[in-house]
């Protein structure tokens, strides 16, 4: 029995995968406020044009710069670990395993990005990012990588989640990087989300706009903006985590798994770990692929596919995506990082191609599936990753019933321990499920049908 | 050039190593009120006899039995890191390696012995385990084991570390267990502590009294007591610390390190990783061995060899180790693991034989220390880990001076996530060192000449 897989050093992958190579359907462009598709060239102003480069690149294959990979190596290659226990305790014929994504040094999958983003900012002549965070694991990634490569850090941190998770801000100054709640005083459009409502949880939506602002009104030329999630080259960036966990099966003689779980607020670990799957599916494996988010924010599962904005105050371009409408503010809930309203354009159009199934799950199902796994494997994970552990849960109960010995692999995305308000809430009852109504869903498709989508029609369901 | 060192499963230590069958001269034993040696009997009320055969041991290996490899294969064996950003900002010829605790589910070395003992007490029969925490890392650790285990925890916390870190009582409800703060109410030396003063920061002395209170009035005979630090059996489940870093050390072609630096509150995560390396030492190797303390409750570099009470009540047997007196109340800094009055009698007794020599370090070095490291490595660690990093910077400053290139290893103890309020004081300049007055050591001294300490003068410094 293998608890754990390793791989060395010398193993690690030395290409991230381009799902856009291999989409079935290409991808639809981003588009200006005008409806026209949106240049490269026109996001110099947020972007590094080595990282805009790897945004629209239709290569399959990117080779991943040493210099990349020798500070991935400091966690890098992840474990990949078997729920042995887990699997006892729901007494299923399925092998559950999972990558470990929480050896990284700020907790979670996002220094993948953050290194690499840090990296091309450095090598373009960058001095400062701005940033957005939900639950903070992003605003502490990126510090963490600044901090490394000499780049000076400022996070916009969702209201709700800076409250909740006082020392994620505490991570980030240790690292040296500046953290304020969003909506702030500091921006526009953050001046104008508090006018709004002065008590706003926030949301990623705004934190973004925040963060977009404050790098393209700095005059010096030399700030630019880090997304950490939903853009092409951020998917890109963490298909290390299932190129690994290839490997990592094969190694073990697991030709492929049967099912592939990841939660997916933005949707960048769910596309780090499911996107090489993806391809082994296209090329004819037979694998059920499953994004899991939450019920009160569920973009995928009632959202609808056209051209939203990024952001909630329209500054980002267009994108072709399952969305709730971007001035969709979730509910509370303690998942911080999946509170978004939109999804990965590259996730989405794999929905729509049927290649990912999406699923949501009720807030008190996850805690209740974090729980068990706490008791069983001993680990305490992030309020995201339960989303994705309660659809295991549900994939392995149902194998029991199939009596079939199915492989279950999830990703682990990010360890809790930023996050014992939420399991102390569970644990004292203090906790409920959010339901979102359907007006909610009705007034942004009214929303939405006023932005530009002529494209979309092609082949969105919408 | 490695940054990480590897070992396979298959590599894992299969047995513990005991010092006790190497020291030079034979440790004394524990005594009783009336200065007469403790037979093994008269601990079972405290401890289950599995384990207090391990105690008194003069076997040099112990096999570890495969049900408890099979749990420790969760996260061991751990990684053996090189420090090499560290090394650069220090512009030092010396390499640093360090092996990284932090991986287990509790965030420390604390589960490779709390695991141990619950199995231990498991096969005994114990239904309910209590214990004492500082910092909380061994409150933690033996929640975490009791509830992969079966088995109920009751913990009683200091005081300071309660109120400072309250995530780790979070962490222990989740794993199922039970913390309170202490002194307490629960117990008779609680409130007797509580009316001598009731603002009282608590110590590791005091809650160890509530602990071991608790176990011996259970009337059920099924609540025994567990030690995370100090005694020999808990010295012995760490070993495999050091033992893991030796076959590590040899597959990158390293004989042996020249510097072995650990932290020590009660001793064991220095035992655990020194003490496979004192055997070398005791064979003929060079090699320097450093426990590090803090200078506000320095033990080993100020404190007294004599026989005192492990804990402050007077309820254990009298141990032959570096005191401050069992009275002593240590500032409350931030390194709560480190507040303890005594040390391990196994350590004591290799400082008494000149195996390894202890220092003190300052509060504000520590964080300054602790900053770098994660400025540099990514990684943000306990502040009782910081002491080892302090002394760390030293010695490799030193290797700077003396232009030789040595090899220096010490132990991650733990990460410092649950500590970021420390992290947050110093970096806000509201912490400040805290010295401790020549008085208050003369006090001890003058209350421990009181006590039965005959035996100790054969070996001791006194």
């Amino acid at each position: 029995m293998h608890n754990k897989i390793l791989l060395t050093d010398e193993e690690i992958p030395r290409q991230w995968y381009n799902l856009n190579a291999d989409l079935p359907t290409p991808m639809q462009p981003p588009l200006g406020p005008d409806g026209k598709p949106v240049s490269p060239e026109a996001l110099a102003p947020v972007f590094p044009m080595n990282l805009i480069e790897q945004e629209v690149s239709q290569e399959r294959w990117i080779t991943i710069p040493e210099e990349i990979l020798n500070i991935l190596y400091r966690w890098r290659p992840a474990p990949l670990r078997r729920a042995v226990y887990l699997e006892k305790a729901l007494n299923t014929p399925a092998e559950i395993y999972y990558k470990d994504e929480s050896v990284s040094p700020a907790g979670s999958h996002k220094p993948n990005t953050a290194v690499a983003q840090a990296w091309y900012n450095k090598q373009f002549g960058t001095k400062t990012i701005t940033t957005e965070t939900g639950a903070g694991q992003w605003g502490s990634a990126l510090s963490f990588a600044c901090s490394l490569l000499g780049i000076t850090c400022k996070v916009f941190m969702v209201r709700i989640s800076f409250d909740q998770k006082p020392f994620r801000k505490i991570m980030m100054e240790t690292w040296g990087g500046a953290c304020v709640a969003s909506p702030s005083n500091e921006t526009e459009a953050g001046r104008r989300f508090l006018k709004e409502d002065p008590n706003t949880p926030g949301s990623l939506g705004i934190a973004i706009s925040e963060a977009v602002e404050a790098a393209v009104t700095d005059k010096s030329g030399t700030t630019k903006y880090a997304l950490g999630s939903v853009l092409n080259h951020v998917m890109l960036h963490q298909t290390i985590i299932g190129l690994e966990a290839q490997k990592q099966l094969a190694k073990i003689g697991i030709k492929k798994p049967d099912v592939v779980i990841a939660c997916a607020g933005g949707g960048s670990n769910f596309a780090g770990l499911s996107f090489p799957f993806i391809l082994d599916k296209i090329n004819g494996a037979a694998i059920d692929i499953i994004p899991v988010e939450p019920a009160s924010c569920p973009t995928m599962t009632r959202g609808i596919f056209t051209y939203d904005f990024g952001d909630s105050a329209g500054m980002t371009p267009l994108l072709p995506m399952f969305t709730l409408g971007h001035n969709f503010v979730p509910d509370p809930i303690h998942a911080g990082g999946l509170r978004y309203h939109g999804m990965s354009p590259m996730v989405s159009q794999a929905i729509n191609e049927g290649l990912v199934k999406p699923r949501a799950v009720n807030q008190l199902d996850c805690f209740k599936a974090a729980m068990l796994f706490a008791k069983t494997e001993g680990m305490i994970v992030a309020p995201e990753t339960s989303h994705a552990i309660a659809a295991v849960i549900e994939e392995a109960n149902k194998a029991k019933e199939e009596g079939k010995k199915k492989v279950i692999l999830f990703n682990l995305s990010g360890h809790g321990l930023m996050d014992m308000v939420g399991y102390s809430k569970f644990i004292n009852g203090q906790l409920h499920d959010h339901k979102l109504p359907q007006e909610k869903i009705a007034k942004a498709e009214a929303e939405l049908a006023a932005l530009p989508k002529a494209a979309v029609a092609k082949t969105g369901k919408w």
